[in-house]
């Protein structure tokens, strides 16, 4: 039995989505086909349409449409901080704990040698560029993972040598955390980077 | 921060995959326009091409850019038996198993009430004058779930009713199973369903 050309095609092309590998990737193709092809097609629209249309923001680095996103030609925004993030889901979080209010510069990415990601890959000299254009304060942002720390660790390494203020999100309990549950090298970090309580 | 129109588009679109939710939907997103634009140009072509070449065999209801499917149309083929399977993934494994040479017919699906699929979202009158039409032996290979034998059971009643000779491919262990490790459901059936060992 001979699968027709043009859905082993999508099969193949299905496979371009993160996560999703051969058997994923046919149920897929069938259940677009057989239950909607509507779905299917509308699909096939948004991302010619998305390829087409987003680029990225000439200052922040994040999607858009436009050359300059609106939050980067917002007023309302402040100029005296850059916050750094891996990506623009981060850059949401960070929005939504309504806690900034200054610019933002999307790495898309982290360092991780394995993936084939350098420093060459991530958009390093526009950071550099942007943070003296703002002559600001850089937080570090990228997460606390193996490959979040590093980034951040080669970006301070760089951004100080350029003579710009650099600092890193906090690192400790949870908010709502409770010491009996937290695992140990959170704790730790907690122990060793404690504050001193103003008198 | 607003996300730019196309790119919340595309990942509402995304959406429509089986499996897929918001989270993995903007993944998906992220990951395509960061990292493969190719590709996801190259999925939209393969959606639009797939749904508008992709039918339904007339025959045997499996997908095909024919009216009727190459198998259905192959000399090769022996017309004295036909087996009902629930999707085309099914009728490749029966196909690498390489012990059938008949006519198949592939539901499209199985009887499940909870996701709105009854008798009438099958194609069933089809399968009846599939059946009559070949005037043979009628084999059920739906699966061993509790929708696939619910299925095999009404297809049963419905083409016995018409005369039609029906039988169910066999439950019991799996080729090198070992009785302490097969779970007992399969044990108990495997003992119900014992063949005489003929003299």
């Amino acid at each position: 039995m001979k699968t027709p050309s043009s859905l082993e095609d999508l099969i193949g092309a299905l496979r371009c989505l993160p996560g999703v590998g051969p058997k994923s990737a046919q149920r897929m193709a069938y259940h677009l086909l057989q239950r909607d092809r509507e779905g299917a097609m509308h699909l096939a629209h948004s991302l010619s349409h998305a390829v087409e249309s987003v680029k990225h923001c000439g200052k922040c680095n994040n999607f858009s449409e436009q050359e300059i996103c609106s939050m980067c030609s917002s007023a309302q925004r402040e100029s005296d901080l850059l916050c750094v993030v891996e990506m623009p889901a981060d850059l949401l979080m960070m929005e939504q704990a309504q806690c900034y209010r200054g610019m933002y510069f999307v790495l898309m990415g982290r360092l991780s040698p394995l993936d084939g990601v350098g420093a060459r890959e991530l958009p390093l000299a526009r950071l550099v560029s942007r943070a003296q254009e703002l002559d600001c304060e850089v937080i570090l942002a990228t997460n606390f993972t193996v490959e979040g720390e590093a980034t951040a660790h080669y970006l301070a390494t760089l951004l100080k040598s350029q003579g710009i203020k650099v600092s890193r999100i906090a690192r400790g309990l949870p908010v709502g955390g409770e010491l009996e549950h937290v695992d140990s090298g959170t704790l730790a970090q907690a122990v060793f980077e404690r504050r001193e309580i103003a008198a």
